[in-house]
């Protein structure tokens, strides 16, 4: 679902700024002014239609959530979602691409990132744009709080056998790791879309959380 | 293969001084007295029947290797192999419990350490017994020079689960992992007895190489 197949997805996000954050560079270490309160902060990298981050903010009202995502043509999904599901006053949408995070994020903003079937660029050469290079742990550790987290689900095993490696090297602690995640399914697992497609084809699907050190 | 089945093991033991190193106290800090040479030495905790061992001996001659093993009704059959394969120069074995390692090694004694389908003491209550758990990677540190590494391959998903993050928290650095080692065979890879067993099965075998970090 391409911008170019939705002609009305432009109009319907600038219709809920209330959802989709309009002008994020403004709430720079002062999040808790969007949500006006002292909740702690969540955010996915790479949200897609949306599922997983409404869930979630279903699931814990007392955490704040925003799903980041980078096309229009796939926020728009989400934002559809989440108008349907009466908008949980805990959550909000940006469209933004991950690599910018620090433009709208300062230490201490984020406590947790999430990060789910996540596009694998298998080639050596794109190795910088997986969500899980060292560029993008540098991000992440920039806007998290001390010991801040990442959790990464997905099924694909060249991008966690990377993971593993790129986030041992970085320094990270790796806090739990899961390789057939829907074998021990947890309570409180909340699927993405492409977990419920991967999972279905018995695809095992791979689970970390990894925490970031203070030096 | 228990010993009360082979009354003959302990005597075919005693007959092969040159391959099965009795008395191994004595070589603290002077393994190269016994292969009479400079090379890096590497050991396998748990050798099993020895097919990775010999096949590593002849493949590396460059390279010194002790297979370790606990039960002579098992090493009985690693030895002979290794009598059967003309008994390489470069490997002996060793019939101790690698939880007693430093009993015959010192630091810098030992360049790798290899385990292969480690037992996987499932029950929490037995992790201690776990050849990755932090009391065994505090043995192989302590015989290992600086920056020494550890290679793990199993079959088994919790015990690699459970390493990796038991590697981590001891703050070893992974520096390779593969969840299916067998989808992208490396050229170099030795089958050991139970990795042709569980690959014929089609069960993935996992691996990773990790390395101790200076202080
Ligand atoms: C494979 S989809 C997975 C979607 C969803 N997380 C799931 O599990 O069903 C990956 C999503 O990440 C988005 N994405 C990729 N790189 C991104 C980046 N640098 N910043 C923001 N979103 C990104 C893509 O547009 C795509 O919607
Ligand atoms: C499951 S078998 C695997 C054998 C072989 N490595 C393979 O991959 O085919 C594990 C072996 O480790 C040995 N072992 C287990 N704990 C040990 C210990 N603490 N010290 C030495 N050997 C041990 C067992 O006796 C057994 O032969």
């Amino acid at each position: 679902m391409r911008l170019r197949n939705k002609p009305w997805a432009e109009e319907f996000i600038n219709a809920h700024p209330e959802i989709i954050i309009q002008n994020p560079e403004q709430y720079k270490g002062k999040w808790k002014e969007v949500f006006q309160n002292d909740q702690p902060l969540h955010i996915e990298v790479g949200t897609g239609k949306g599922q997983f981050v409404l869930g979630m903010a279903k699931a814990n009202p007392h955490i704040n959530y925003i799903g980041i995502e980078l096309y229009d043509s796939v926020i728009v999904c989400a934002l559809e979602k989440i108008v349907e599901a009466d908008a949980p006053s805990n959550l909000r949408l940006l469209k933004v691409n991950g690599a910018d995070l620090n433009k709208y994020f300062e230490k201490n903003d984020v406590s947790r990132v999430y990060l789910n079937f996540s596009d694998p660029w298998p080639k050596t050469r794109h190795a910088k744009r997986r969500l899980t290079h060292e560029g993008f742990l540098k991000i992440y550790e920039s806007i998290l709080i001390d010991r801040g987290e990442v959790h990464f689900k997905t099924d694909n095993r060249g991008l966690f056998e990377y993971s593993l490696v790129s986030i041992s090297e970085y320094g990270m602690l790796l806090k739990y790791v899961s390789l057939d995640l829907h074998a021990n399914m947890p309570e409180d697992n909340i699927m993405t879309e492409y977990e419920e497609k991967f999972s279905a084809k018995g695809q095992p699907i791979y689970r970390l959380e990894a925490q970031f050190i203070k030096e």
